[in-house]
């Protein structure tokens, strides 16, 4: 029987704030079992580049990684954010060992080609590298993972950290039995996202196509979910969204979150 | 019979120059067998650190932490320069894993005494996880470590790339049969500072101390060397300090280099 793992990740709006990230990780690190933890950006990466001069931009809500903004998001995601993680992790007596996809190869990306949009160094994943977390896992420790990937040639590349969940729980599914969780700053899936009481505890596909196309689901849920629903059929146990609050309850009867089903 | 591990420290003059680092990274890409690449800051530390605002002050030599500094430090030695060389390893089919102390909690200190000189966020490392590093290395791949050392409180440290060396690889002498070498922008020990044909192929203990006692060896290359001597007789198989563009000949015959003995 496979081995269950859960694979967590946590947004920019987590990360941005000291004490919120202090109570996260307090219950990330309680978790029993296998874990990874995949962390996104936040707000730090937009401040310093300001600070440095170098421009911010987004297309669709989707950072351009210039050069000088490559190196930001190195200096931010793949070391003040994920180091500060890992050394919280480890007070918290979780064996954490932050990585970036150029890490024991265990991300392999290309640069997305520059047509019709140039992101710049933004990486499409290739290939997670399976054997890689086997080895750190049997040892006990628990991968935090930087969203960021690289070439094989040399060059780091920013890489959605919602894409990199996604893949590496779809990859490790050849392994482990895989429960997913995307946590964020809503309780779930609502109906109305004013009214935190209108959450969906159960999402199945044809539900969700049919609040797709009444634009009851909007915006930047439905890449999330499309997304969710793709690693389900590729093998992911279970998909589960939720408050980032939530996570030291995913073991109880009474989490509040939104659970996916084909 | 214990295998063999080689553990190489570079300094911040080969990280300061993309080409130089590159040809560094090929050579020491090429070396078999076990390895381990420990490396120091350089300058862009001190420039980033300038471009935000945030002081650089130096006593004696050595770097003081402030907070701010803390994170300066994170930023460049833990992600941009740590990140870097583990990409443009994996280029090299080098299989890299970058790391700070924080990471398996591999590198475990205490924060520096304020008296007699408050250093800030300054650790003296306490242990080396020995089992994290053999837990690599079995897998083939190649540890690459920032100089930063974690409390585990939570708190990451700032740490000398030179005592990190050193301390890793006595800690490492009662598993491996290890080889240090200090790579830095001078062949060896000279008797002459200008005058680079005047190196000392081998130094035992005795002519290291008579050199000292004359003045010959002075300043900075006392305490790289006695730190030295010290894991010689800790268990340390061989020490040797050199140019880092010779680090392709140290399984040669003609490798330009100092040798230390006891």
């Amino acid at each position: 029987m496979k081995k269950p793992i859960k694979i967590v990740k946590i947004g920019g709006n987590v990360i941005d704030d000291d004490k919120t990230l202090a109570g996260f990780l307090d219950d990330f690190a309680a978790l029993e079992g296998l874990k990874i933890l995949i962390h996104g950006g936040g707000k730090i990466a937009t401040k310093l580049a300001a600070q440095l001069g170098v421009s911010t931009q987004m297309i669709g809500g989707r950072r351009v990684t210039t050069r000088e903004m490559m190196d930001v998001v190195l200096m931010v995601y793949g070391g003040l954010v994920n180091k500060k993680i890992v050394a919280q992790l480890q007070a918290r007596s979780c064996n954490a060992v932050g990585l970036t996809g150029a890490d024991l190869n265990c991300m392999l990306a290309t640069k997305r080609p520059p047509e019709p949009i140039d992101y710049g160094y933004a990486g499409d994943i290739q290939q997670i590298n399976v054997a890689a977390f086997e080895g750190l896992l049997q040892q006990k420790s628990t991968p935090v993972l930087a969203p960021l990937t690289h070439d094989m040639q040399g060059q780091l590349l920013n890489t959605n950290a919602d894409t990199i969940a996604a893949t590496t729980a779809v990859a490790l599914a050849e392994l482990y039995q895989v429960s997913l969780f995307y946590c964020f700053e809503k309780a779930g899936v609502l109906t109305n996202l004013e009214d935190e009481t209108s959450l969906i505890e159960r999402l199945d596909f044809p539900a969700y196509q049919q609040l797709k196309e009444e634009g009851i689901i909007a915006d930047g849920m439905i890449p999330k979910l499309d997304n969710a629903f793709h690693t389900l059929r590729q093998g992911v146990t279970s998909v589960c969204i939720l408050h980032h609050s939530q996570i030291k309850n995913i073991e109880k009867q009474h989490c509040k979150a939104t659970n996916l089903c084909l």
